[in-house]
This record gives C-alpha cells, structure tokens and sequence, in this order.
C-alpha cells in the first residue's frame, strides 16, 4: 500500500493558523503587506501573482504587485527595490523569478532587508539555516520538510536530494541536516544517482523532467517527495512517474497537490513571521 | 601505493603569494590587520594564538590579541566586537572559540561585520557559499577543497564527510557541490557509516575521535581527508589509523602535516582578501 502525501491538507493547518497570527496582528493595527516585483511581462509569473494575491486575501493578507519595464538597469531596480524596502507598511518584498537576462536575480535579492526576504534568497537567510537559525527559509524547500515531518521518520534516515539549486537542494539539505538527517545532494554531473535513490530511504526530486523518475530508482521502501512541476500539454506533471510507483513505494506526494500548495503557503507564511518579526523591533 | 597528501607544499604555495599581494597593499600604505579577541584565559587558545602571530609575522600581516574578562557579559563583549568593527585599521576578526559557557559564540560573531569575518562564521558568509559566491569562507572547510584540488578528480566524484557543523560540514557540503561534487553529509545519528564511506570516493572525517576511522570505512580507492586534531599524550593524531590505512587507501592526509597547515595560512588569506575588498570599498 503506496501511502499518499496530500499538500492540501498541511496547507489548510497552516492557512488556519495564519489567519489566527494575522487576527493578533490586526488587533494591533497591523496588517501584513507582500510586495511583488516583477519586470517585464511574463503569463506564467502573472498566473501565480494573481493566485497570490487570492490566497493573501484568504489569510489576510495585502499583496501589492509592481511590474516594472524589461529594459530597467541593474541600477535602477536596485534603486526601486531599496524604495520599497524602505516602506515601513511593507513587509515582505519578492522578486519574481525570471527577470529579463541582463539582471542577475541573486544579485537583486541582495538589496531585500533579510527581515524582508520572505523568499529566503538572501545571503543572510542561507547562511542562517546553515547555523540553525532558520528564519526566512526557501518556501519550497520548507514545504519539503512539511511532508516528511508527519512521516516522524526516525533520526539519521537517509535523504537523496537531486537538485544543487539556492532555491531547493541546497537550503532543503542544510533543513534536513537540522532535522537529523543523514543527506546527500546529487546534480547533472553525478554518476549514477540510480544506485544513490535505491539506496536511501527519501527521495526529493527537482529535475524538471516529467516522467524522470520510475520504478528503477527507487524501492519499496522508498519515500518519494516530487517537486516537480512540469506543464506537459494541458495539465501538470511532476518528475516522477506517479502510475509507474503508486502501488509498488511506501509513499509519494502527487502532483499537482503535494508539495506545491504548501509552498505557495509558505510564502504567506514568511510574510506573517517577518510582519511579527518587524513589529517586535519596532517596539524596541 | 597509497599518495601521501602534504598540506605544507600547499602552504608554502598559498604564503608565497600572499607575500605578493601584502607588498602590493603596503605600496598603497595598507598593512593588513588582524584582530583577534579572547575571553578568559585557555592554554591551548593561545598556543594557536602565537602560531598565529608568528605566521601572520612572516607574511607581512600585523595579528593583535586581546582578552577580556572571563566574566564579561553579553551585552559587553558586543559592544566591545562593535568598537574593534569600527576601527578602519581592522581589517580581519575573529573571536577565539571556546567562549566561556554563558556566552553563545555564534551570537557573538554575528556582530562582526561580515566584510572583516575572516573565519567565516556570520550568516552571509555562509550563505555567500550556498549562493555559489564564495568570500571569505570558514578555513578548515577551505583547506579541503584546496588538498582535493590537487587530486583533479572528475566531477561528480563522490564526497562523505562526516561532521554537520557550521564549522566544517556544511560549508564543505556547499563548497564541494560548488566544486560538482556528489555530497553526502552524516553525523553521530546516522545509521550505518561505515557503508556509506565505503560507497564515497572521497572520505572527510572531523569526528575528533582517535582511531575512528580503521580499514573497514574504507576501500583500495578511498582518499581520506583527515580534519581531526585529537590530542594523545605528547603527540596529535587525526581520526584516522594512519598506520592501518597507509599503504591500502588511494591517497590520505597525514596528521599533523596535512589540513592543519593550510588551514592556519586560509585564516591569513582571509585577512589578505578581506583587506583587499575593504581598501576597494574605500576607493568608493
């Protein structure tokens, strides 16, 4: 029996218990604000803008959105950024990813107050999973660790990440370090990741390639968390093949429904604990 | 025939070339600075204090030393961190480790500014690393990559280092997945390491446990980088039976001789590079 891991679910607790923090917040006449810094037009960004702003007004939420021209310079959005950053009535500031190819997204990010970053992007809030200090961390790489912590798999279960990015693999491996486990990062250039996934207990996958993962990477003991999210046609697929080990794996997240309506929770909730956060410093 | 992997060639190397880059800071009347603070006495800290003063001597970097009061609060010693930060003539900080109990060291070197953290402990530089940015990076992680560099191992080589910490493990993690390395880390609650070192091409041990490391972690193709320091009776040792593995592993690093002088001379390149920002920084 392939046992299903539902986002869904996790993502109404957290939804639940944000519009309780949001309440105590607007008790004190605080209403946290998400800004969103997008440049230049791209339908794909604007799908999950849009969807958002429906789920920051669910919570209670403010969500500005500001889409500046393709042609900005490096140092006029740099400028725009530190303006917004300097809103005392703005709390979390996100820059949509991808900007156009003469801005380096890394480099963007650096000019977001870490206590700002609800994206967990900057340097600062990196470096503060690697010290156990988690504060702002990636939303997708939380909403990994969401799934597995109702597994309560015992300490030391070995995790098989394939993914290096800032954005999943390397923020999930230090989080699951703080968690106790035992972790490998694999990536394009490993040798044979096959033996690696059969020989761990947790698979985290985000190749970006639908269908990637089938039966002979895993076992049945294997635990697949699927962070894929690949359009194929006109529905959404993620890296494994989810008819080809359901039934045969002890767990897997679907897709769409697994991880990604913890992630797109995620973001709301960085923006809640930075509002707190902001309110605490404010107070002296 | 097992390669011995002497760290002293590559220090020899690494000081050469800091003396360059110092007479070159000193033609523009910079003289690099590092500052290092202790609290309450420890023998052993300052024996590595004088080595380091004695080293920094030979490559033109003035090292000062100040020890507080053991009994020194919190709230004091930040302040204390804060007026030796300002100091334009500052260039490098470190606080010896370990603090006096009351005292929490990560805390305390939060308040370096991440420009002079020379040992690469504040939370930018650790999430400098993850973000593929390296500046001034923790030197014992550091003199890893700098042993393996010599090795030119294909990427995708695969690395188990066992130890988590903030201090080796996880910025060697993200410094040999920077580097394209397959990259395990595991710890005291890991389940069966022996198997796991045994499946590694590369093996990193900073266990601090004498004799740790025996045949049975390892195969004919193992290098073994060997992080451990471990006091027994007059002499050091590492983690690793250096007399059980000699002569069956594929390459392995003695102790002492191995990472030990490279990572005392990465502490003074940090100074050299964090002296070279800073005067970058001032020419505006």
């Amino acid at each position: 029996m392939t046992e299903i891991l539902n986002g869904t679910p996790i993502a109404d607790r957290v939804i639940a218990s944000l519009k309780t923090r949001v309440e105590e917040l607007k008790r004190h006449d605080i209403e946290p604000h998400l800004f969103l810094v997008q440049v230049g037009r791209n339908e794909a960004v604007e799908t999950y803008v849009r969807a958002k702003i429906r789920r920051g007004a669910k919570i209670g939420i403010r969500v500005s959105h500001q889409i500046l021209d393709e042609n900005i310079t490096y140092d006029d959005l740099k400028e725009e950024i530190a303006r917004i950053a300097r809103r005392d009535d703005v709390n979390g500031i996100m820059i949509e990813n991808p900007l156009p190819k003469h801005l380096d997204f890394f480099k963007a990010v650096e000019n977001i107050p870490y206590y700002k970053d609800v994206d967990g992007m900057t340097p600062t809030n990196q470096g503060m999973i690697n010290l156990r200090n988690e504060f702002l961390t990636p939303a997708t790489a939380a909403s990994v660790t969401e799934i597995l912590q109702g597994m309560n798999l015992p300490a030391g279960t070995t995790a098989l990440i394939i993914n290096r990015s800032p954005v999943v693999g390397r923020p999930l491996a230090m989080m699951l370090l703080n968690r106790d486990y035992t972790v490998t990062v694999c990536h394009s250039k490993t040798k044979d990741i096959k033996s690696l996934s059969r020989n761990s207990e947790v698979l985290v996958t985000a190749v970006g390639v639908p269908n990637f993962i089938d039966r002979s990477f895993v076992t049945e003991n294997s635990i697949v968390v699927d962070v894929g999210i690949n359009p194929v046609q006109d529905t959404i697929r993620g890296d494994a093949n989810y008819e080809d080990l359901f039934g045969y794996v002890r767990a897997i997240t679907p897709v769409p429904g697994g991880v990604g309506p913890i992630t797109a929770t995620l973001i709301m909730e960085n923006t809640v604990r930075a509002t707190e956060f902001q309110s605490t410093l404010s107070k002296g």
